[in-house]
């Protein structure tokens, strides 16, 4: 069959050569270990260099989230999106990847709580919150109500990946993660974020492997 | 229950108060009717109203794309990402949104190939691709070997959304797109693009309200 054009086909490849030009352009001084290679598999799920800056993780977010992960912990998502951007075959103790917002009692407990049916969905990790990672790439509802939960006295996750994008609540939740001091975060400020940084970042936490 | 934060708790306030933003600050003055709808969603789920300057429509493509769908046309996706993007209730014929990267034959073909998995998962669109609407948002290979396909006879969707995202070859398979001339196309332009992008197209494109 003849081709339109000469292009790599080798994924492998492919990969490779992402990385290298992100790491031969992306200013990425402020990230070390595993925290540096989350900052490129959130650039690489971009396509945005600049993004770097707006990247900000607390100390001990990558090795905590990295660490509960390779003790089998859950991981909660805020949309079907996120969870089905993670890679499965990275991930180190067959974690289960867990989206609620599609339970049948969403929309009912919803409405009883004046919120979303992303924020809803949240009350549903309770049971299994305690020490998992959280991984929120769509709706600051979903975000706000986690702190909520939490500084309420409710189970606390190893660490947050808070990336929900977008033009209302998107960057005061962020915020309000960053100011909140009892949970290790990542962040990307302002109203840049979504499904596919999320993930990104926990395919990146789920494996050394590049 | 005390509350860290005072935020919109209803959606659709959200989805307005969101749309409203994006068309005050956005430059949509090359976009009419159904394009305009396409670029906003686009706005919407990326959070970048700068975005708006990448986004290449051709003349026909938005109700092209709009009147196959109402016609049942099926959804072809690169990715379950752009797959779980893609919002079901928005569909106006029930329209199929069908992803075979993780068809089992994938990897075997994608060898006999010589390509990626997700070239390969294109090659089993053909007995439904006539008349079809392709979103991919994810990998240059698959709308690379899609182009290919049609270049050489295969069956011709009815519009492609080329979004695909990254540093290698991203750019330029959007650029074969918009070169090619045989189908109604949306690219966004560069190494941006992704799932969000993808998904948000088709569903501003299944229904017209917003």
């Amino acid at each position: 069959m003849t081709q339109t054009s000469d292009y790599i086909r080798d994924g492998a490849e492919i990969y490779r050569n992402s990385f290298a030009i992100i790491r031969s352009e992306a200013d990425l001084a402020r990230f070390n270990g595993r925290a540096e290679k989350v900052a490129v598999r959130i650039i690489h799920a971009s396509g945005m260099v600049e993004i770097a800056q707006d990247i900000v993780q607390s100390d001990d977010f990558a090795d905590t989230a990295a660490e509960a992960l390779q003790g089998g912990a859950p991981i909660f998502c805020d949309a079907q999106m996120v969870a089905h951007g993670v890679t499965r075959a990275r991930l180190p103790a067959n974690n289960d990847v867990i989206c609620t917002l599609n339970d049948p009692t969403v929309p009912e407990l919803a409405a009883k709580l004046g919120n979303t049916r992303s924020a809803a969905a949240v009350e549903l990790w309770r049971p299994r919150l305690e020490g998992a990672v959280v991984a929120i790439g769509n709706a600051p509802t979903a975000l706000f109500h986690l702190l909520d939960l939490i500084a309420n006295g409710g189970p606390r996750p190893a660490a947050i990946i808070g990336v929900p994008v977008g033009f209302v609540g998107a960057a005061e939740s962020k915020d309000a993660l960053a100011a909140f001091g009892k949970v290790p975060f990542l962040i990307v400020r302002g109203r840049k974020g979504g499904s596919a940084m999320a993930a990104a970042a926990v395919n990146a936490l789920a494996s050394e492997k590049e």
